[in-house]
């Protein structure tokens, strides 16, 4: 996993429910250096715990307690405010995917990182906003806006791990333009047809492996990427294969 | 927001409360379409309910329900099951970021997209996973992969809302709007005042160090991202701490 990522600051945490549910989410994606300003239950916390099983509750047991932002901010060379407000204040706003571009370079070049989040309820204050190096916001639905930390500190950590992780992007396998998709129901009875009569013409044998027969063949038809036209063809195919018998 | 997004299928899901998380998920980014494939408390669920409040029981409350997962995707053209697993069928592969932009792509040539999520224990099995188009894989810490229902929703929808949400990512190092970025030529006035007056304080010395330390000074306010109100404000700093003197 990669090493000398950045810091998740929560700042005055209120539910150790939450510090937990941050604590994995952070593990999702590789995150293990957890910082705390000033937690309002104390430290440590039992409910944290619960939250965080396994791998997760060492994210907690390697957690520093700090009493104020400033002295949480101790080795770190950039550091991102999450916050969907504090636009007042001069300061560059990144988004997860740009701030996550920022922090490797930053890291690159030999910083640390960190990203700053608020108590639940009402977010960070000003005052520490202005103490961090940008701002952080997710763009989300107007309308209806209700991250929680737990969630905010995952799309943050996704955003990190992005090309760092075993799995890489495949490239998409493209259907030609002009042509009308065939719906899934459609391609459902393209399946349906062709077991029917493959099951006549005693196909499906030796009985043991029928079923994984017909289970390979139901995701032949579903990953073709068809169109309504090629649905028609295949049933026309059919429907002459069989009439010759 | 977005119109004709892509639909979330939640097969044979258990707990209400995971349902209820997921919409809000979904409508966190914009994604109102909810499809569930014989939920095991049957439906409408009160603990779905409970924890889907405001605009995200709407969700709920649209929800279509399905016997079978064949049967739910009616009117799909392209459907992604989610699973870590399933390899052994022969699919295209994707991450949330690649998905997300194979999805625009289908729903812009009129087709409809369907993402597949399974039971919180056990997931999709192969049967489910051989009716989808393709496989969608969240790339995670492979010693703690452990992602929840919500949370997979989550990151699909963020990735899908990329780009079509009102806040648009600023680029890297910008300042909001409304702030004036300061002209090079006020910097090099900025850099000339203080230059002159810690001349008189007689900050340069050695002198052999002199022209060194005027460059570094030099550089330092080169590299700040400073608007017009900041070098007023640091002129004026410089002006009442000599006027002291």
């Amino acid at each position: 996993m990669p090493d000398g990522g950045p810091v998740i600051i929560l700042t005055r945490p209120q539910m150790g429910e939450n510090i937990g549910a941050a604590a994995r989410a952070m593990l999702n994606f590789g995150l293990t250096e957890l910082r705390l300003v000033d937690p309002r239950d104390g430290w440590p916390n039992p409910r944290a715990v619960a939250m965080a099983s396994g791998a997760a509750g060492r994210v907690l047991d390697r957690a520093r307690v700090f009493p104020t932002l400033a002295e949480a901010m101790e080795g770190i060379s950039y550091a991102f405010a999450t916050t969907a407000r504090g636009r007042e204040l001069t300061k560059p706003i990144f988004t997860p995917a740009t701030a996550a571009a920022h922090a490797r370079t930053e890291i690159a070049q030999g910083g640390r990182v960190a990203f700053i989040f608020g108590p639940e309820r009402a977010g960070l204050d000003n005052a520490d906003v202005a103490r961090a190096s940008a701002i952080l916001t997710v763009p989300v639905n107007p309308d209806f806006p209700s991250l929680n930390l737990a969630q905010a500190v995952l799309l943050l950590g996704y955003e990190w791990a992005q090309d760092r992780l075993p799995m890489q992007p495949m490239p998409a396998g493209r259907r030609p333009p002009g042509e009308i998709p065939a719906d899934r129901v459609e391609v459902e009875r393209l399946g349906d047809h062709y077991e029917r009569r493959l099951d006549e013409a005693g196909y499906f044998f030796p009985e043991l492996k029928a079923p994984s027969m017909k289970q390979n063949l139901r995701n032949l038809w579903a990953r073709m990427p068809l169109t309504r036209a090629d649905v028609q063809v295949l049933h026309g195919m059919l429907r002459h294969l069989t009439r010759a018998r």
